[in-house]
């Protein structure tokens, strides 16, 4: 997508290190931030630099590139895979990328390892940019359909950020809304600011107003109201891990959305890549392990101040405690459709698989 | 209630003039703001220096009083309702006090009605403290009865503040909380931080943590996920404007709250003095307008700098549009039951009249 007419990726090699967009510094401030060691990949993907589960698993990979430049030993191997999965418990692409790798690597003579790694870094990298442009092929159809059926604008609610900055390009949620809106159909997003940390208001905003899409942002709160009043066509979201059965887990509050579409009769879909499914888990809500953050991600808000300075805030009663779980599960029941690279299948088993035939066991 | 060992109302009479707490300083400061004039009165409801449905319709009262003092004559009493009526749209406390004491005015002398109109107030005001205490005994019934069939606190979850700041004392929804507490029943309350406006995080989390009650902060986005894993016995919200079905008009938000209460088979109920019922409405949804406040409310918050000071700061991406609307209505299918000065009901139009039997009309 585009910065200023200037193509970007979110994440690029630059000789030996790696560029990616420094994502806690948006919307005010466009800046790259240099990646040069598996500290720095690690860090980058803690502290949320870098986000969303497709990013993460790219970042990832190319965190055991730079690994493989300091100890491309075996037990070099297994030292990057353990530090960079600990960064987020959630997101399973991180998980998916990281053993694709490590298990590449090992079948690999150590001198070429360095060089191996880069490559499949690349190569992942390349596949995500592939696979969100088909997801949002795939989900733009759902939303010519809608634009079919009705006059004005199709009304597009997502929660988060699933757009381009999420993954290496494209996006997930928001890769359909990017493809209707090029290819004519008139689309618009009710943005959902998505607190904590406000990726909705500071990332999906940015993405959509830079490449010029209609779009409106709303607290949280206000989805359910707009669904209640028909001012909701669809609401797709993207997703960090979606169980063999079709539940969704994603950012904290996309359950409290799945229940108002539900409620309201609104399609409810989730786009992710088949890097996201995790074929071992069946019940999500009792599966997934769900990451607690911390609670100054709660109380404490940074933006820009009229004099276009960053401030920090605290916007809780001080001495009060808080508690930040960052992701919920959406179950399968409430949700319409799985957009994948692949196509649109039921949030269930057999819909999956029938788009994964290969994961069909032997009975 | 009690700040710093000082027992507080949120309003009260000062000679001629009326002193209010002023909320949009809160949780940082304890300031009382003066009010002199209708325009005082008015301008400290529209711009929430008090807030909460029960406590706009007392200090609406308190503006009649003021108002009286200007121009006690038939035009000013006309004058000064429609003045505050505009204030907030929503809340049906401002248009039955302000009913109540336009009625009784004209009924007394022009030389009169000055020290009439301060005497009426000061009655709301008094009735709404025995109102919301009543309350406060029927809820802390419910609590109580949680308690006895579980170990460990009783979890409680409310959204915005519906506690003494949103009344005169003791408050709606956080009344049962404050008598069981103080009778010994072990509470915890979770706090939404309650986007935009952040009423949970500054006035609620304030109010409880003075009081000596637990709680937690959370974003009003991980409500859903608290009520899937069991971590909620029951929700209790206020309301601005109750329907003769029971139908419940409360900040925006509430209604997923409804949802997820549902969704996880956890009682949810809402707590609010008889003049909150508009006797005139059936269908929430459709016949309740919902106030759209300023955008600025989303795009910007104003907290406390680590330096101490008071900074307003801008989170959403500039130049993208903003929805703001202050309400939502929670269909009384939804809603366990209500919680009057009178007892508790079922949600529904029957319920309602078990406990207002003088509403029964004629058939």
């Amino acid at each position: 997508m585009k910065i200023n007419g200037q193509p970007y990726r979110t994440i690029f090699p630059d000789g030996d290190a790696v560029l990616v967009i420094d994502q806690t510094r948006l919307p005010f401030a466009f800046e790259l931030q240099r990646l040069e060691t598996l500290d720095d990949a690690a860090r980058a993907i803690r502290t949320m630099v870098v986000r969303g589960a497709p990013l993460i698993g790219v970042t990832a990979a190319y965190g055991m590139a730079l690994a493989m430049r300091a100890d491309a030993s075996d037990t070099g191997i297994v030292h990057a895979a353990a530090t960079l999965a600990a960064t987020r418990p959630t997101a399973i692409n991180l998980r998916w990328a990281l053993d694709r790798v490590a298990a590449a690597l090992r079948a690999v003579p150590e001198s070429e390892r360095t060089a191996f790694a880069y490559g499949e870094a690349a190569r992942i990298a390349d596949e995500d940019v592939v696979s969100c442009r088909a997801i949002g092929e795939h989900g733009a159809a759902i939303l010519r359909d809608i634009a079919g059926r009705k006059p004005g604008p199709v009304n597009v609610l997502t929660h988060c950020n699933a757009g381009w900055l999420a993954t290496v390009d494209w996006g997930t949620a928001l890769a359909p809304v990017f493809v209707a809106h090029d290819a004519g159909v008139p689309v618009h997003v009710w943005v959902e600011e998505t607190r904590p940390r406000n990726q909705g208001a500071a990332l999906t905003a940015f993405e959509l107003q830079a490449h010029g899409v209609p779009h409106t942002v709303i607290a949280d709160n206000a989805g359910g109201h707009l669904m209640q009043h028909g001012r909701v066509d669809v609401c797709i979201v993207g997703s960090d891990r979606t169980t063999s059965s079709g539940d969704v887990c994603n950012k904290i509050g996309t359950y409290l959305k799945g229940l108002a579409a539900h409620d309201n009769a609104v399609p409810f879909y989730a786009a992710l890549p088949f890097s996201t499914i995790d074929w071992t888990l069946d019940d999500g809500v009792r599966e997934i392990p769900i990451e607690e953050r911390d609670g100054r991600e709660v109380t404490h808000l940074t933006g820009r101040t009229d004099a276009g300075e960053f401030a920090t805030v605290q916007v809780v009663s001080p001495g009060s405690p808080v508690a930040n779980p960052a992701f919920d599960v959406t179950p399968s029941r409430l949700v319409t459709g799985i957009i994948t690279e692949r196509g649109v299948c039921m949030a269930s088993p057999e819909g999956l698989l029938g788009l994964y035939p290969e994961r069909r066991r032997a009975a």
